[in-house]
């Protein structure tokens, strides 16, 4: 199983009123680790497009444990912690640097559909890239 | 059991590189509908702090049904699903609103807390205005 | 001189940390605005591609004059204001409803690009939807 | 004069149907750039009230000049441009990695104000922090 990680500094305007990270922000963080642990491994939208294929989200599950702040690094773990025939789940995890306190964790549950939208089984250099079971 | 509904139209910022709606906007879109509701029924975040509790979202699960893109029109019932003596939960829906079809379902645990964020029992005008079972 | 005009009540995750709406929000407030007035009008962004052009922002000026505030009601007037041979300047002006007090205003000059991304002249359809004078 | 920079890569959710950096968010990266300037100079907008004044953007001016896509290397160049008695100007630069390309440029007004709103003399500290010439 690879765990991909990705580092940052939460941003100001990703703080709501309550003065923390907005909870839809986290979302957008868990894109950007997805995206990024693509990104390592040689993928984009593009190049999954052109194979025939793209991924899309079915279910997240998101619990909260403790805020985040303006100008906290942050780290986030992205692995795949589950494959079935045509979908599976990342499990991902953001923490707090300063003390890798686990600020919120996350199951995200994709399918990788083909052109038409109709759901396929998982292509295989995505579960090489992923080290993702055979399902 | 109140169910509020707000309506709007999807924005085009709000959508991605896919071309339709990003999954952490459904988040955003979730917040407006909670915050509709508790502005509907006069509540605000300040009136909530001079009270002296505010409210936090602990949990989030989303389903992701059908994508939704620029321009649709959109509407989100929100109601009080389930309570407990200090958290609860909301369910969620959003359709689109050309066909009633539903685009994603969440349930959104949250918690009352004090100044010193700690757990408190729903606060009895909280509980009247979203027709919360007594816990 | 058409005037295209936009209402809508700021949603609680456009505030930021001091408890305004943020100056980057105004920015997608002003494209809601446009793509409402091209939606008004019939127009996309898959027709504008279909007719083989595109509508690009070269520069934005933005006064913020008044904050804006959780739940105010607003409203967005959008007309176009000057016109060259490509391109061209849309006035937005944003208020706030319950004093139609200004609270920012923006001149926002775009430009007509082909698919090759060449500028070109505006289109006819474009120049008689938003009764821009021939230049 | 000092000049700050910060770099970042472009993400995802910041790219629009369009496939490129939605403009709105510009001024996310140009927020971003500036609040890492003050945090590099030890300001917080914590500090900055306990010390009785707040800093808030009156005026934006930005030119995009070539589009950024998602994974994009980025870097923003943050200086005082001028200074006048209560209000200054910084100028920001942003540039595409890859080719030091220009691929937007802001001039940003701002203006100190104490805890009544009113305008002040730019804080000594201020000044110092950013070797911004006296006014």
């Amino acid at each position: 199983m690879k765990i991909f990680t990705v580092n940052f500094r939460v941003r100001s305007y990703e703080c709501d009123s309550y003065g923390h990270v907005n909870n839809a922000t986290y979302l957008n963080y868990l894109e950007f680790a997805r995206m990024s642990a693509l990104f390592e491994k040689g993928f984009s939208l593009d190049s999954m497009k052109k194979n025939g294929y793209l991924v899309v989200i079915r279910r997240i599950e998101i619990d909260y444990k403790f805020p985040l702040y303006m100008n906290d690094e942050v780290f986030i773990k992205t692995f795949a912690s589950e494959a079935r025939k045509t979908s599976g789940t990342f499990t991902q995890q953001i923490f707090r640097a300063e003390n890798n306190q686990l600020a919120a964790e996350a199951r995200v549950t994709w399918v990788f559909i083909d052109q038409g939208g109709q759901p396929i089984s998982i292509p295989a250099e995505i579960q090489e890239a992923f080290e993702i079971g055979s399902p």
